[in-house]
């Protein structure tokens, strides 16, 4: 097939893949077939890779297609990896860490992916990963993958190009899947979902150590990580770790049997990296003996499932100009007391149903 | 009009409202009209306010649009009360607390109405309100009205039916509106939606406080009571509010610049009951002088709105018999990791919207 040679023709001219654009190979060379991207994949072959992620990425009609297909050829070879979400608010350093952490990983001979969920990545440009220089030597890593997050998404629209590219990379061969993103507001829930170990960074300091994290993303965590723990920051560090263990303490035990521990680190002692990556190995282990790693898994695929289709249902509903519209009259007479919420809006679905 | 006069005269010759069931009434009576109820439900008249709740409780299709008109005539003439959600895990003393809170607010002239919000009413019957001789005193009380949760319906229809009977008892005059739940599940975020001030009532004891309490609920509290903080309860009481203080003072600010203080209570001692009361005035005070008790109900309202909207539409896509067989055949091969969440959600939400 000619579409497959011309992909494969883009694998062997290139031997630093991340040098030409990805994306501009493949609009250069146009398109490739799922079988091709499929073989790439399955070889590891990063350029094409990248290029079957920025189709699934793409929101073109004859893109999508296409992306379906890769993603069904890869799904049987997914789910071989352990996937870490990892957030914190910015300023904590997440990004040194990623780069101490993934080091320490492909120094240990594992390949990893790393990948952002940040639905505000159009506006905050270079808040997580657009700015790939911020990790500057693992980005150069041959064992190392890095993307940042697709834009111009919904949350949803993130949540789910995230979610297939983790299926590609599984097939690609990476062996962890860290999953960057902020933590200040709702695609931490999202990252939860799609993860099988969440890691919340956290600043030492005194007293207000909680502020700027979003209510509720602390209950979310497998472990707590203080980071920039080192020098003058030591005594600071320590202090805030006995003060979140006595936090964690009062929330109620995971569903798992897993106590999500605090730890401090500092990307300037090897020890404390090779740490977290202990806590990671123990909660899979222990977490496979006791069924929870499977169970949770296929929780979160149906889990996946509904709230995409809930999410389908509301774009379309929502993007329905005459709706809009209507929204936009109601929300006033709502706001002073004149209309009740469910009246109106029990008319509007009404209305777009019979339609 | 004749509808007007009989519902009129239900009312003449019942001078103790709660002894012939109002259901019973409003049966033998056959319906009323719209002007009927407001005018019962505008003078404070119990029996038809208890008539009109059951015609919005109804899920008859004739009831429907009379109980529109009801609550469009109530509308303007509500929102004139404090709204006080109240949750705990059962064994806390949520009836006996809110017999002896709702004994003291009368006794200052207040009148009171109590509501539940529990989905689950028609499995577990008597969990709540179910069983009103659990409020013996207040039940009798003139100033008191009380009324279980609406049965047979899903969370957000017990949430839609709540929230339109607050509209009611408001027009009705009542001062304030205590809506009881229990705190082991969903229906807390429920209540949290529809109440300005939300109180957790805690029992005492060591170590493993938060045991049984669902994650988040803390969260949400404007304020944390430890109940039964009497005779040898007290020292383990005084030592919960410690430990709850300290854990309440690592959640971030709320952004009406309320701190949920922490105290402890007994029925026996009526202070206790009295400070809970002065606690609550000081925070309708303090957030209606900073502008955020008003904005609060419009973003309330506004999100009531949207929430309701997507309930309708979520209901009418899995209602649909064709989609819950597809969603039936698709879940094992999604478990199975053989088809992808986003592309079977995509197909059949496709399938449905073209229908």
């Amino acid at each position: 097939m000619n579409n497959k040679d011309s992909a494969l023709h883009v694998q062997e001219g290139i031997p630093q893949p991340e040098q030409v654009s990805p994306y501009f190979q493949y609009k250069r060379k146009k398109r490739f077939s799922a079988d091709a991207a499929f073989e790439g994949i399955l070889k590891g072959d990063r350029v094409i890779l990248s290029q079957a992620i920025t189709i699934i990425e793409s929101t073109a009609k004859q893109d999508i297609e296409l992306a379906n297909s890769i993603i069904e050829r890869c799904l049987p070879y997914s789910g071989n990896s352990i996937r870490i979400g990892i957030t914190g608010v910015p300023g904590v350093g997440k990004s040194t860490f990623i780069e101490a952490f993934g080091k320490y990983l492909t120094s240990i001979g594992k390949k990893i992916a790393v990948l952002a969920v940040d639905p505000s990545s159009e506006r905050s440009k270079g808040s997580i990963l657009g700015d790939k220089t911020r990790m500057e030597e693992l980005s150069i890593d041959p064992k190392a993958f890095i993307r940042p997050s697709p834009s111009g998404l919904t949350l949803g629209g993130v949540a789910r190009k995230t979610r297939e590219t983790i299926i590609l990379c599984e097939a690609a061969g990476f062996d962890v899947i860290i999953i960057e993103t902020v933590g200040v507001g709702q695609s931490e829930t999202v990252v939860k979902s799609m993860v099988d170990f969440f890691l919340l960074l956290m600043l030492s300091g005194a007293g207000d150590e909680l502020q700027g994290i979003k209510r509720g993303i602390m209950e979310m965590a497998d472990a707590l990580v203080i980071t920039k723990a080192d020098g003058d920051n030591v005594a600071k560090a320590i202090a805030a770790k006995a003060l979140y263990k006595s936090a964690l303490q009062l929330f109620p035990k995971n569903e798992n049997g897993w106590i999500p521990p605090v730890d401090t680190c500092s990307v300037f002692i090897n020890e404390t990296i090779s740490n977290i990556w202990k806590i990671i190995e123990e909660f899979e282990n222990q977490t496979k003996t006791n069924g929870f790693f499977v169970k949770h898994r296929t929780e979160q695929s149906v889990k996946t499932f509904f709230d995409w289709m809930n999410d389908l249902l509301k774009e379309h509903f929502y993007s329905n100009s005459l709706i809009e519209n209507n929204i936009n009259e109601m929300i006033p007479e709502i706001k002073i007391g004149n209309l009740s919420p469910y009246q109106a809006g029990t008319k509007l679905v009404h209305k777009y149903l019979k339609k």
